[in-house]
């Protein structure tokens, strides 16, 4: 259970880059750079599906683990991200929600809202 | 506390777009489309800096602000993802270090080790 | 006709930032990183459409406008960068399209092919 | 000479893919995917180099040789991009630079000039 808080996630990452001497890598530039690219990585695995089948991903044992392992690239780089200039990424996701639902009321009705481009 | 708990705010998340009816949008295509973008608009405010200027940026508190937004918008489309595909971040990524720490042992001398492209 | 021509599209960029001094930030790192932040802001445009909706991105001449912009910005990075590294695009894609046409032969039935995630 | 010329590049993209009958998987919205996800693989050789390693990639020819096929793929993407949708992308960006020598006048001095995040 433990293992799988968030701290102790990003004590972990910080640890295995301290063994390596990573230090000197792992700027705030650097890994924003590495964290886009991971994700893309992720978005790789989706660019020629069908709405349809980008659903269906988790069916294929491979492609179940390859999406898996893209998440966790994210996450991992995200986290020390964060680690490194000291946001604590769950109160800022807490925050944005907080604002986003401020900005966008619930509509009145039970239809389809058009998308924003970002919320 | 609770707020900040990951399966918490993926189901603040989830309310949010059920509320709006935006599910049709959120195929997992889609999704990592939307993180990807937002990876990108983190990355684009270090793409000027120098590394030790990108080492600075909580120091002006805009800039610091817009950096936490972006994290929060990262980790807002990361955890839709992953609640659409049923995929648990944290445990992807505690066996994704398990699987590095065995992959790389940590070097034997305390130099600088030349980074990995991804591990 | 030659103010269409790629060479001397090069030649403007590299003078619109010589004349701002903007060299020592045109590294080829943050040309890259800036040139995967344009494409992504071209994504950003596409990223909750549907197909269908994709293809017609074109008939709204707002969105016509921003979608021939975001190209701008891609091909303009992407001009500065082999301008700074002395890569012919041209050529690369010309060499690259060759060795294409020798892994993949056309397949003989009509069908459609699978899709690889690259080629 | 005429290889190497824009239109005639597009052709012979547009060709391959029409052979390969991939049409299907050509919508703007999977172009502009595969677009940033081999912009992202560009960006990917460059995360944890220095500004001063960044700037020596073509000293070694394995890496040049990377360097230009990620080139080759952007490239491709952009114009197949541009194919599908009837943009013509060095007017775009002709347009463009125009726009932008209007809009950012070459400033009095000589020294070096804040970059602007987008120009």
């Amino acid at each position: 259970m433990t293992e799988l808080d968030v701290a102790q996630l990003q004590r972990r990452l910080t640890d295995f880059a301290e063994a390596r001497a990573w230090e000197p890598y792992h700027t705030p530039k650097n890994l924003s750079a590495a964290l886009s690219v991971e994700a893309s990585e992720l978005l790789e695995i989706f660019q020629w599906l069908t709405p349809e089948q980008s659903a269906a991903v988790m069916d294929d044992a491979g492609t179940a683990f390859r999406v898996t392992d893209e998440v966790a690239d994210v996450l991992a780089y995200l986290l020390q991200f964060c680690a490194v200039l000291g946001i604590d990424p769950l109160a800022a996701l807490a925050a944005k929600i907080d604002r986003n639902e401020a900005r966008f009321p619930v509509p009145e009705g039970a239809e389809v809202t058009e998308r924003h481009s970002s919320e």
